[in-house]
């Protein structure tokens, strides 16, 4: 089935131990939108400025991505994130943000964009997320990502949001930040009371947790040596995940769990390499070859 | 297959969130035992001093672990470990190591220790680990565990070590520092190179990473939300997992991912109240009950 993202088109400048990589290709839909593409038709919304390059709008359909809902604004700037890794990876600083066209303009919808049936609202104002979803006709599946940064400052409406949507994603000190429990599945069975159908807890390098009022799992991280640049984990298992679920067309329990895998396979392409060097050279067959790598890893 | 471990028998004093337990019984040999001996026979090799407590080596037979490996020194103290948690567990502090009889002695084996088939060197000096070693008589599998301590100062040890083990268990922290891979992965592949026919990374409520030859795997911790008390759950991830192979008699791929899964769930139990209260209640029926969901966690 059809499935939308809206969020983040962006310029990265990302450096790693490795390389700096300047103005780059980035964003949590860009991200999103790589790996839901190897499951399902994708339109990705959002909004970028004059200064866009247009060879990115060209690799971005190269990749079956449709971009109808990829918006121009006139003498508007492309949101711009500056992040620096540690020595191992396994932290950033945020260097620089520059809003620019995020600063005043939200991803406008068009009539076919509200009818989607699945939609995956990556992280932004939970007042925005709200207003998006206002607009939806009927959706089947809504999920949700969200920071700590909304968790602190727009709580409320974040509270507003998580009874309206199906699923949450967030990772494990976000969802520690916003329950109060130190203990991750503590923190995931206490936001299942918030609203959301399921929660899913983003543990990076340790894989995923997943809730709902029936079942509670942990799904391990494939555990790739080639960690090169974990920028886009998180929004490429999100689209691997998201991307599953539109394809098979339901969100039944069984699907939910394949899913996840999907996502958690996808994102282990992703931080392979810088950017979207890796996810973007990825195809279905390669991610079947490592789901049955995974399968087995899983069995005994 | 008989068992033996050689470690610590201490009287620990820790300080939880929930309470402070003072000078209870622990020690790895101890807290390996107790996981172990739900699966063989498992014979405790340590050093205690006078002041060892007549109803905790009660309570180690009470468990059906054989204690005729357990000497007491006469004039000594007994080893004191004193620990301190951070209020979301995550981490701890030693707030007091006497060592006492350790200092001095350790563990003298017997004509019959010296023949059990299955050996578990629990963390200590890898030149005492090394002179274990040396009086055992053709054992059939010895796994070892280090810490930082002895990966700083006692690194020559350690790597004569490493090339005379079928085994070896660490800590994420632990690969990393003896490495210097920053990758988990990485260093488990590394670590392999050094000599063990196997390499287990132990990652707290993460699971375990897995290394041989042949494969690499991670399994997860099984996500339970009663996290009380932390410790002892490396050294009943140990038990478990060597319980396992001994009660097997051998160590086929298949049954080393077996005993990780079983040392996984025992260290389950372990955290979720202090100390040994709860390891010291589960029975083999239990742990197989855990096993099923385990299972059932891992499959889609």
């Amino acid at each position: 089935m059809p499935l939308l993202v809206v969020g983040t088109v962006a310029l990265d400048t990302v450096e790693t131990p490795t390389a700096t990589r300047t103005e780059q290709m980035g964003g949590s839909a860009v991200y999103f939108s790589y790996a839901a593409s190897n499951f399902t038709e994708v339109r990705l919304a959002g909004v970028v400025g004059e200064d866009w390059p247009g060879q990115y709008t060209e690799q971005l359909r190269q990749r079956r991505i449709d971009v109808s809902g990829l918006q121009i604004v006139p003498g508007a700037k492309t949101f711009r994130w500056h992040g620096r890794y540690t020595p191992d990876l396994s932290d950033r600083e945020t260097v620089d943000v520059q809003l620019n066209v995020y600063g005043d303009h939200r991803p406008q919808l068009s009539d076919e964009s509200r009818r989607r049936p699945f939609v995956f609202l990556a992280t932004g104002s939970p007042h925005q997320q709200l207003e998006i979803l206002d607009e939806m006709t009927g959706p089947r599946l809504v999920v949700a990502d969200t920071t700590d940064l909304w968790i602190r400052d727009e709580r409320d409406a974040l509270l507003a949001l998580l009874r309206r949507v199906s699923g949450l994603m967030l990772n494990d000190q976000e969802a520690r930040m916003l329950t109060g429990c130190a203990n991750a599945v503590q923190a995931g069975l206490h936001i299942l009371e918030l609203g959301p159908m399921f929660v899913v807890i983003k543990r990076g390098e340790h894989g995923a947790l997943f809730f709902s009022k029936h079942e509670t799992y942990v799904l391990p991280a494939f555990p790739t040596p080639d960690v090169v640049d974990p920028t886009g984990a998180g929004d490429t298992f999100a689209g691997g995940m998201m991307g599953y679920l539109a394809e098979q067309g339901n969100f039944e329990p069984r699907t939910l769990k394949e899913a996840m895998a999907y996502g958690i396979l996808v994102a282990s392409f992703t931080v392979e390499d810088h950017g979207l060097d890796r996810v973007g050279t990825i195809d279905r067959s390669e991610i079947e070859l490592r789901m049955d790598r995974y399968r087995k890893m899983l069995s005994f």
